[in-house]
């Protein structure tokens, strides 16, 4: 934890968006309807519940309220067959909520989705980063 | 302009994104630096100024403001080394405003880049899009 950006505040790294590859880069979203999207702002929210076992935990290291944080989750689990995150409710790690496999293969896939789409606008990009203001 | 579109408000045409294609869908913008992305809106605003041959035409045409548009406008222009959008002040077409060969390019060149990542991609969203709730 002594990465340069762990001295950043909280917000900062989350604008900075930690393990977010260097510029020029591709930002991707899905699209499934209209009010049914998947973006890395909840993908990195699933693999931050991975990480930290906690909705909460998870939000507040993307420098997000819990309710947001709570809304997010529970926007995936509305858009999917099957659930995204289950919560265990009261027991030794009270409140405390993890990944299904589904959430699991979604982040997986998202990240597949983002490496095969960087790869297929490679070039592209480097025309666009070359065409820059020195 | 007998379209069904035209019949609905301005903002919801804005909204629906007309020429979007059907879901799911791929949404994916450049980050070129912090404060320097190119995306679908702006995108389709060039190609408005070249439709309409003015910024605020086109502004209206996606129901935002003429200083909203001129900030977008603004904004790629200052990103490159070559302008996206000339103005013509006065002349028999005063305020006019239209795509330079630059501008041209960077509509071709990010359909092209939206095409290439849904065409990698594509797998992934018909899988995302049968995962989803009947």
């Amino acid at each position: 934890m002594a990465s340069p950006s762990s001295r950043k505040p909280r917000r900062a790294r989350a604008a900075a968006g930690a393990e977010r590859p260097a510029l020029p880069r591709l930002w991707l979203r899905v699209d499934l309807a209209a009010e049914e999207q998947v973006g890395p702002g909840k993908i990195r929210l699933l693999e931050l519940i991975a990480e930290h076992g906690s909705i909460s935990a998870a939000g507040r290291a993307m420098g997000m309220s819990y309710r947001r944080a709570w809304l997010l989750v529970e926007s995936l689990n509305s858009t999917f067959r099957d659930p995204a995150v289950t919560t265990q409710h009261g027991g030794p790690r009270g409140g405390g909520a993890e990944l299904t496999d589904f959430g699991r293969d979604l982040v997986r896939r998202f990240r597949s989705m983002e490496l095969a789409a960087a790869a297929a606008v490679a070039e592209h990009l480097l025309a666009l980063d070359r065409s820059r203001k020195p």
